[in-house]
């Protein structure tokens, strides 16, 4: 096993290659939420105090790519969640796309090894490359979901969960 | 490596141990929500049409443990639902503690070459043990956060994300 990013590794309970699908098939439900949102409420409606669907999924592309790349390159990446007030869907799902070929660009810098180290990532979380990855996934489903929420509320039917 | 199970395993991205606990520490957070929610709204409180908390919370449980059980014994499981009328809020918790421990047990009957046989859960849902247990815990986290918005919208502080 000299090449474990690509050898098959039918002893671990999910390999490099799955997981980078699995997150990129999260990513593409993500994306087709936001395609649903209406322009207006996206920026503007939220719950109970809580931020716009438009400033959390700003919260996931301040997370995903800078994260991976952070990983990948050993360069310090900071959180930047502050959305830009010229901010439209459109330019969001266009830095959605950008960062999709990103994740797969610093993805295939981090051999399988690697995932057990132990990072700080964005300067402040520590924990192992595995874990953060699998925080940031699991951060995404999340805010994804309140934002289904924010799409019933609104009247509008969100892609069905299931369909990656 | 004839012990897969308990060897380290440098070359996996998650270790069969690390993603029990990955899941546990989910299902600790999802109890911990359970347990801040008013009883009269756990059961009656929803958005948008959706289903109040307690029908997500039974929805995880029915899922959970009979979903490993099937993978680790073989035995076809069906999924259920259905709350029983005369539910509260510490039965739940009960039986959220019992599929706790039987997780664990059916958990270590799942080696971890047995991750990428194919499968069909519940006798409805083809997939990969590993998908599938991905999938168990991500829809937890997708349900659950919904549930976050129910508890902002009625004015309560849910427990920290980040918490495990």
């Amino acid at each position: 096993m000299n090449d474990t990013t690509t050898a098959p590794q039918t002893s671990s309970v999910i390999t490099h290659a799955d997981l980078l699908k699995h997150w990129q098939g999260h990513r593409n439900l993500t994306r087709r939420l936001i395609e649903v949102f209406p322009e207006k409420e996206f920026f503007a409606f939220s719950i109970g105090g809580m931020r716009t669907a438009a400033a959390l999924m700003k919260e996931l592309l301040s997370i995903a790519a800078p994260g991976i790349c952070e990983m990948a390159t050993g360069t310090p990446k900071k959180l930047e969640h502050e959305l830009d007030p010229q901010q439209t869907k459109a330019h969001l799902l266009k830095q959605w796309d950008e960062a999709t070929d990103e994740i797969n660009q610093y993805w295939a810098m981090i051999p399988v090894e690697r995932f057990h180290d132990d990072i700080l990532a964005f300067g402040m979380y520590p924990g192992k490359v595995w874990s953060s990855i699998m925080y940031f996934i699991d951060n995404e489903i999340h805010h994804r979901a309140q934002a289904y929420v924010y799409l019933r509320a609104l009247g509008i039917e969100p892609p069905a969960f299931y369909e990656r």
